[in-house]
């Protein structure tokens, strides 16, 4: 079989693995043998709500009350039982962000003795859920988001900001309820796990100080109007005793698939980290230069032996530089398809201690280098930025066809217009909205 | 033994391994069985000329009729029979690297019937011989290289750019000497091995094409005067037919280096790669989060277990952002340093599938965490930048140590001042010019 079709393979594999219908049903069932409740309010935010709050609906039927959904545009997969579906934007929050947060703040505010309120959390909430905090409007929270955005921000950092302008942000959302039990199932996708990033912590004690607040800040040389700045200095709650929570699917989770299926075909997978951040294009070029040093071979003794598997998984971000179209999956790959056919120059051109310099080129070689190893970075939420592919799949020749179709790749990165050039050369990953969202996974995959 | 000091040990050790001397004598021993001759012009450039030189004249003696050393300041060790020892300016060109350039035509010029040269060739040549173009000043040059070393153009692009605006690189050097045999020893400090971009190939044929200097300059939106613009598109000797080339030292042989030396202390080694490239920073951050997904354990099955070292060698850039003081390998540091710090914080928070908080916070925790793991980034010439520092070492104590000395280290890596960083928390790695100059290598220490 050819080693993309594997991969293909290892992907699909890879997003069965991680949806989360079972493990929510699962978790919900472990949870009900705890403690039996007869009456639950449902509110399902992310990317994965529709999925989520399916697994839920299917299992508490009628002793749902009422059960918003609140997902992405397009992520819906039609009526539930017992629910008002909503859909709303992202990555940028609009008015039915805002029309979805008040239902669900009255969902919560309507919680009566003896129910129990049931938060089923996945990544893209903080986008797809939000309500200003007093003074402020939408677009304010819109412009603080673009500018962090395209400073190069990380998601840690963005979030900590945003949920100081929310007022369901940073446990917020949780407070509604008074002393109703909470119960939060969460499809992290965030590295670390760590609750008040997910979906901006609705559910979960916001610990941030207004130091850190300031630091980020600084670091960025951001400032903001008066009623923004206000608010930005305003701590949210510190003590939420009324939470349980369950993660029942993480990147970690994405890696250990992605590794599982690898070893299934006989690569032998290495997990080398599940908190990947930083560059999406910096992050691709260390994975070619990783598959490089596999692939020549003189530094054996100590290094990875094929056929083997290398697996990066995280979220990486992206510098915005230029006006294209992508991801960070999508940048990532093609940066790693440049790096790539840089580095095919050196193989080709080895310099022995001989003094005799060995010629690889030609086209055989060529193929078989192509033929023999792949990098691929997927978005496991199967929309990568705003377009309609997953990520990106590279070989040694991508570049090359990226070329023979018109394209300057490197000036295509420059431009952070990988979804163009991967589909010139045929190396976008498409599957749709998977229904799930634990972030990324790159593999590095060579015979 | 502390892990500190058994990290300090492995880069003497590494040191040590990569100095030029022994491999220089070899390499020439082999040589002089292979072709006998009776009189040697010797030119020595780079960082690790005087070590070279001294090499050859151990072994040659009164054989060389005439020999040139051109070092960095302060990287000569005193005379040399035989030889006129020079110095010049690095990384930027100075007036004594065209001194030096001209004394080195000249005796390439000056080569007699039955005579043979010896070029010994090590990094940091590119800045310390260097004679302009017809028409050319080295303001002209020095200009052309502050705008690509600020733009975060590679080494390679650097390279390629400068030698079609110099006299001697790209194979010109060579050129001036007709028929004379040249044997060239390299100490290589390009990933890769490129023998053209090793000092910028002064004895190696220059294969750029003209279609890809116009792509570096786009792609850096660069525009230069008339001048420089008419050499920029004036190509390098194509064919030379009298060189010999024998590398005896580079980055791979470092991180076999690291390697070995590691695995004798009970570290299992695995060399990730050998030609890293991207920015420090990034570097930086990737090597944290594989130390961190290593240390949390939770994917043992299928990742790097303790003990263990990983090694990543290359060279990284800095893309220059602030004003303050470092180098590459001190500003990968100081970023895996943050990152360590930001990771540690989820490891002191792990949220269980029971709905549990673990906190594993404390004093205890903390010390465990310093004790147990170290990066650092050396760079193997003993001068990381303009600075005395050879690179850095952090652990996860670093950042919270920066702090406690009045130093916010985010801002730090902002200004790119990590040396100012390091220096207070006591993670310099100091060792003065080593004599060899094989690019960097970065080692995730981790018991």
């Amino acid at each position: 079989m050819q080693i993309r079709e594997e991969a293909q393979e290892i992907i699909r594999e890879i997003l069965r693995d991680v949806r989360p219908e079972k493990a929510v049903a699962e978790a919900l069932r472990e949870e009900l043998e705890r403690e039996r409740t007869e009456t639950f309010l449902v509110a399902a935010v992310g990317k994965a709500a529709w999925e989520m709050a399916a697994a839920a609906q299917k299992m508490l039927g009628s002793r749902i009350r009422r059960g918003v959904v609140l997902t992405k545009y397009g992520h819906g997969r039609g009526e539930l039982a017992g629910f008002s579906c909503m859909e709303a934007g992202h990555p940028v929050p609009d008015e039915n962000s805002v029309k979805g947060a008040r239902e669900i703040c009255e969902l919560f505010r309507s919680a009566g003795k003896g129910e129990r309120i049931l938060l089923l959390l996945s990544g893209g909430g903080s986008a797809l859920m939000e309500l200003p905090e007093e003074g402020l409007t939408l677009e304010d929270i819109r412009e603080v988001t673009r500018a962090l955005l395209s400073c190069g921000a990380s998601i840690q950092e963005i979030n900590r900001i945003r949920k100081r302008l929310s007022a369901v942000k940073g446990g917020k959302l949780a407070a509604l309820c008074g002393n109703t039990p909470i119960l939060q199932i969460v499809l992290s996708d965030v590295v670390g796990d760590d609750l008040g990033m997910i979906a901006s912590g609705p559910a979960c004690e916001d610990r941030t100080t207004n130091e850190e607040i300031r630091r980020i800040t600084d670091r960025y040389g951001l400032r903001f109007g008066d009623c923004v700045e206000r608010q930005l200095y305003r701590e949210s709650p510190r003590r939420l005793t009324n939470v349980t929570t369950r993660i029942v699917g993480n990147v970690r989770g994405l890696c250990l698939s992605a590794a599982k299926h690898a070893a299934a075909r006989g690569y032998a997978p290495l997990l080398l980290t599940d908190c990947m951040g930083g560059e999406a294009r910096e992050a691709g070029q260390m994975a070619a230069a990783m598959l490089h040093t596999i692939r020549s071979g003189a530094a054996a003794a100590y290094s990875v032996k094929p056929p083997c598997a290398l697996i990066l998984g995280g979220e990486t971000v992206v510098t915005l530089r230029g006006t294209g179209t992508g991801g960070r999956n999508q940048e990532l790959a093609l940066s790693a398809a440049l790096a790539m056919e840089e580095m095919e120059e050196w193989t080709e051109q080895e310099s022995g201690r001989d003094g005799k310099i060995v010629e690889k080129s030609g086209e055989d070689f060529r193929e078989r280098e192509t033929a023999e190893a792949v990098i691929f970075s997927l978005g496991s939420d199967g929309t990568d930025g705003p377009t309609d592919a997953a990520g990106g799949m590279v070989d040694y020749g991508s570049a090359a066809r990226m070329r023979a179709a018109g394209i300057d790749p490197a000036q295509s990165l420059q431009n952070n217009d990988a979804y163009h050039a991967l589909q010139a050369s045929g190396d976008l990953l498409i599957t749709g909205p998977t229904g799930t969202n634990v972030n990324d996974v790159t593999v590095i995959l060579c015979r």
